[in-house]
């Protein structure tokens, strides 16, 4: 009996010392879609540390994390929202907050979470630490409708926007009081907003339409001015292609003063000067792009594409606007996540089920991770973004 | 006997199941100048978690940090370097490597350290993980002088960037084979580099001259053109005041597409357009600016002064490049740090011995944390921008 106990007592005290402890500045999410389920990575040693199952339909999801970057944050199709443990691996609370949902964004401060939802349309928000609901803004327009919510983004000063698809309206959302959020509304914006961006500072809100040519863009600054209806001559109806595949929320990236983005139908990456909204050049490009991806030091941005493309990456060099490289990492390429100062980058196999990692300077390949279908990646970094 | 094993074990189980693991998104180190001591804190929680000590001559020191955020790296004015675990509360190593040190940085991949030394002149490099050295670049010029190394930076592609104070010289070094950095030399550059940073993307290098009115600035994306001598004209000599304190390594900041930076010996800051590097405005402040931080948001730009204005901080309205308000947090303003989504800035107060932390959109107090005579303050997200 003493025996044992020593022995007990022994292994509680190795565990105590033996346990690394762990940091979380380099961790990471790979979204496996088939099987409900998320690999938390780590970027320094390209290895899996954990699987957390039983997080719903995951075959559309985005993910946001803690101030702390403890916590990451999955929005998943099926309007579930988890919360994911990444210091001790495990699913900490799963609840489902709407029938079909799209994406979701982190307050400025971590304390709020906002979910934004198809059916029924609107944006939900909820206590980061408890997931609690705190309040609910439905995104009702003229008699009485309901729109889908699309391209929720977080703002600087405590609030969130977001775009309403079927409404063709902007609404910019202070949330300083949690229980009260006020509303700005910003009508006739444009026909069918299907996705939104936020530039990396916070200050320019770009929702792309579907509805009609262009875009439309909300100076937070002057939001007095209201929306602008930019490049609306920029494709004419009849040289669309059939869109395989909706470009991505945050498939869209900023390098310096430019901001790169898929046409939608195109085989091109439109380049677009932030100081005017003018249209700069548009690049031709192997196939319909879907993800644009920008490498942290704005000299690359790379891009991948829509069927039957999706096995292909391509390289943009920002001083010449041209594409440099084009690369064949494996089948179904998906999604693509830089590590924050950018010297690797991991692209997500969907048919070869793993993960292959980039040495994004020298394009030598540094590791294959094994995943089950993955088809998103997002590292912790994001914490620190405004906007991810 | 047996109950006091019993008891053991049940205290070995408890620290295993009650210890809280500990994040590292949401650390920072602050420093406290004459005690050769820094405070581990965290910014959600506003509060000192440790004090570590024996850190050497902290009156001038910088920290970066390793790309987990589990370590900083200190580099004290006595040439030491100093490893500390945020997550242990320890100071893990700490060595003397030169007899006057000012800075250091911290490679792309996170593996070797630089510290950029007065005496002798030069840069030595070093294992992060072990702090041994690995490389030596003695600033030698001319007839076999040596240089005194300000303005060191991490530059994208695995590349250090400096200036040679006495040699009036830009060295490029590239540490991709990390025993044997290959050096590109800008000669000429301008007289008395005296500090130097490089824009948030790693794109362009600017060094500010004492010696002759003006900066250098070298883009690195096209290095084959040289470094290029700007502002030529903003200061005649009869116009400088006496300088009480050098502007600071950090001390300018980029706020969207321009540049704020301290004129030194004037009561202004320069604003600096970044796409042609020709002066915009010169905005009037209350004192001699010392560092010149923008909030992330890019919308408002904060400062410190020199003494005898070293009581107060003035806040600059980016849309209106004028100042739009003055604050007096304490005494002995030092140095002034935003948390990564700049919802909150802390600032050092020397002489009232604590730092105040402010909500940056409401200039409300948020807490005040004692700390002896703290003179800096650097987060962790840092560990994930490039240059910081």
């Amino acid at each position: 009996m003493l025996k044992q106990l020593l022995f007990l007592f022994w292994l509680a005290f190795s565990a105590i010392t033996l346990a690394e402890p762990r940091a979380t500045g380099d961790l990471g999410l790979i979204i496996e879609r088939e099987s409900g389920s998320a690999l938390i990575v780590n970027t320094t040693e390209h290895k899996q540390l954990a699987r957390i199952e039983n997080l719903g339909d995951t075959s559309h999801a985005s993910v946001v994390f803690s101030r702390d970057q403890r916590y990451a944050y999955l929005f998943a199709r099926d309007g579930g929202l988890s919360k994911i443990d990444l210091l001790q691996d495990r699913l900490v609370k799963r609840i489902v907050q709407a029938g079909n949902s799209i994406g979701g964004a982190i307050s400025q401060d971590g304390r709020i979470v906002a979910v934004s939802n198809y059916t029924p349309g609107g944006v939900k928000l909820f206590s980061a630490d408890t997931l609690e609901p705190i309040a609910d803004i439905p995104a009702e327009y003229g008699a009485s409708q309901r729109s889908k919510v699309i391209g929720l983004a977080d703002a600087p000063g405590q609030r969130f926007i977001f775009s309403l698809f079927d409404a063709g309206e902007i609404w910019l959302a202070d949330v300083s009081d949690h229980q009260k959020p006020s509303l700005e509304k910003f009508k006739n914006i444009g026909k069918q907003p299907y996705d939104g961006l936020i530039t990396p500072e916070g200050r320019y809100y770009v929702a792309g339409l579907f509805g009609e040519p262009g875009m439309s863009v909300l100076d937070l600054w002057h939001t007095e001015a209201g929306a602008k209806h930019i490049l609306p001559n920029y494709i004419k109806e009849d040289e669309k292609l059939p869109v395989f595949k909706m470009p991505h929320l945050e498939g869209w990236a900023m390098a310096g003063d430019y901001v790169f983005l898929p046409a939608i139908g195109k085989h091109e990456v439109l380049v677009i000067d932030s100081r005017t909204w003018q249209l700069v050049k548009a690049i031709p490009v192997l196939g319909q792009p879907v993800f644009v991806r920008a490498r942290p030091d704005a000299r690359q941005v790379w891009l991948n594409f829509a069927f039957p493309d999706n096995h292909q990456l391509q390289i943009i060099d920002v001083k010449d606007l041209a594409v440099s490289n084009t690369l064949e990492p494996g089948k179904g390429v998906l999604h693509l996540e830089f590590s924050p100062r950018g010297e690797q980058v991991w692209v997500a196999l969907r048919d070869d089920n793993q993960v292959v990692v980039y040495d994004s300077y020298h394009l030598k390949e540094l590791a294959r991770i094994p995943a089950k279908k993955p088809n998103g990646i997002f590292f912790s970094a994001r914490a620190h973004q405004i906007g991810l």
